[in-house]
């Protein structure tokens, strides 16, 4: 066969778009499909081997038919989204056998990208660190807390952070990035296990669980009672209307994520917008697409920081394409401790 | 008598604090007052003979007791704003007899302003414009809009701009402003007439009545197709909530005031901020109070534009502190045609 000898290559599959919470039944497991280890004879295209997927929450907003924030998922394809692999053909100059990459694939075993091979499937040099970081703390989230904390929100030192979903894939690492920068910090998250390795692993300043606070304003004045300088938005919703009365004059949000929106068939409104006016608050939304022209320079900073020790990474890992419906699902109850990451096969 | 003899000195007294829509009993004139045309002996106050009063909608916050925008109202005391007046006497080097002013004084016809004489009491230097103008298009809300489009949006040729209450004191300039940048500029107002105003006396590429739109949102993808660039935010609410969708990739929001929120009881929720992510849209509040250090630099610009004769503005003056009141409400049910002035003394 022209492709080499077939081999059996589970998928998991999107189902239909949806509206609401999202199932583990929104996605199919297949284990019928099949695919050839050697990319089409003079093709440009390049055979990867996944070894983990990432789960991220921006990954709901594409299970939606109306979605803009990236391409949808395609009804009966497989899911989509950022992975680590490994280079099993090439042909392709860029890409060699044995190469380890990152960037968007398919949730299966082996993926083909056909040519032209984008850009965003990147080669990873730096070894020194477990390769599943490029799902995270040095992937797509990684480029994302350093992009709106470091870049967008303009810390200086001394400032008030505020992070909620401080214990996700990007709200670890701005609340590093804050504490280095000699800010107080503080972070909220949704159990005591989080809250307690806020505060004693990641060396946050004080960390809260929200679902514990019957009233979110009064518990972000007991934590900033002069006000917060920078909020990093990962939340949304009643969590962004508690923020805006407690903003300090010139502050500044940061808007990466907004995940307590996603599922809801009729967003919250937020009302107290007029308190962005009173106290000068700039209110930024990105999206990390745009800053890719960065990621050299964050590796630089990145490597620094392992080398000197001083970064703390907690990632959340299951094994098997078989769990991974369940380990998307679960960033939306918060069931993940840590960046969620689906270790697909071995290195 | 030391202060020189007495004169009646009607004043437009503020009753108490409200909640809901401002009425015209919220404020009462009197008519027993008097002062003396001098300053004290050896003070270093100045008196103010009040020409023109500037009615503004931030006047409304000042009328709740929790308003943190300015200093509330008194209940009993004067309403406070920002005022044109001549210098009639003076125990300070900084003001002569005969000078004209502008800056905060009470709702009367005369004001002692008590040292410390506060610094935002500018003296009148162009002279070549009405000097109403500087309750207007030469005064505060000249340099908001200055503020708010011209440092705050980052403009640029070309680009698509959207402007509510775009008849009122602020509007009026932000669309010439915009227009003399080279953009798209669209308007939208309360009458047929501001409307039509809007296109043939400012020049606007376009306007509408907002009020004759059943589905906002529909009518600004309508006006603009590919997006808002800059949308300059003077209303809030459900005009905010028909914008972000029809934001343009990384655009602009300078919000400058939301006069449709300032009498609700409950403000509108705004949903769907999560546009301000997918769009990397920035959002930003501001309060002019912050930016006077740029006032100098405003009216150069200013003067050159009206040596030029490139400015249009349009004024609503009414006669008398008896007229104060219906003025000032007037502003929330758009009655007013342009800048709203009370004149109170001949110059």
């Amino acid at each position: 066969m022209a492709n080499g000898d077939e081999v059996s290559n589970k998928q998991v599959l999107f189902r239909d778009y949806i509206s609401g919470f999202p199932k583990e039944t929104d996605m199919i497991l297949s284990t019928t499909g099949t695919i050839g280890l050697k990319v089409p004879e003079g093709s440009n295209s390049v055979l990867l081997k996944n070894l983990y997927l990432s789960c991220d929450p921006y990954m709901r907003l594409r299970m939606t038919q109306s979605a803009t924030y990236n391409p949808n998922f395609v009804p009966g394809s497989p899911i989509t989204g950022y992975v680590v692999s490994e280079v099993l053909d090439s042909g392709n100059s860029n890409y060699q056998k044995g190469d380890y990459v990152w960037g968007f694939a398919g949730w299966e075993q082996y993926s083909l990208i056909e040519n032209p091979v984008p850009s965003s499937l990147r080669k990873i040099s730096y070894t020194d660190v477990p390769l599943s970081y490029y799902t995270g703390i040095l992937g797509m989230p990684g480029l994302t807390a350093y992009v709106g904390f470091n870049k967008l929100a303009s810390p200086k030192k001394g400032e008030s952070v505020y992070v909620s979903s401080a214990f996700g894939a990007v709200g670890q690492l701005v609340g590093q990035f804050a504490k280095m920068m000699g800010c107080y910090v503080v972070g909220s998250a949704g159990s005591k296990e989080k809250v307690d390795l806020l505060k004693n692993k990641f060396g946050l300043d004080d960390a809260f669980n929200y679902k514990e606070e019957p009233d979110l304003t009064a518990a972000l004045k007991r934590y900033f009672p002069k006000g917060i300088d920078i909020y990093f938005e990962n939340v949304g919703g009643k969590m962004l209307e508690a923020v805006l009365p407690n903003m300090a004059p010139h502050g500044r949000i940061s808007v990466c994520g907004m995940i307590s929106q996603y599922n809801l068939e009729q967003p919250d409104g937020v009302p107290d917008l007029s308190h962005l006016i009173m106290k000068c608050v700039r209110m930024e939304g990105f999206n990390v697409s745009y800053h890719y022209h960065l990621y050299p320079e964050f590796m630089e900073v990145m490597k620094q920081y392992f080398m000197d020790e001083k970064l703390v990474y907690v990632e959340d890992t299951v094994e098997g394409l078989e769990s991974a419906p369940a380990a998307l699902i679960g960033l939306f109850t918060g069931r993940n401790i840590g960046k969620q990451v689906i270790k697909v096969s071995h290195e």
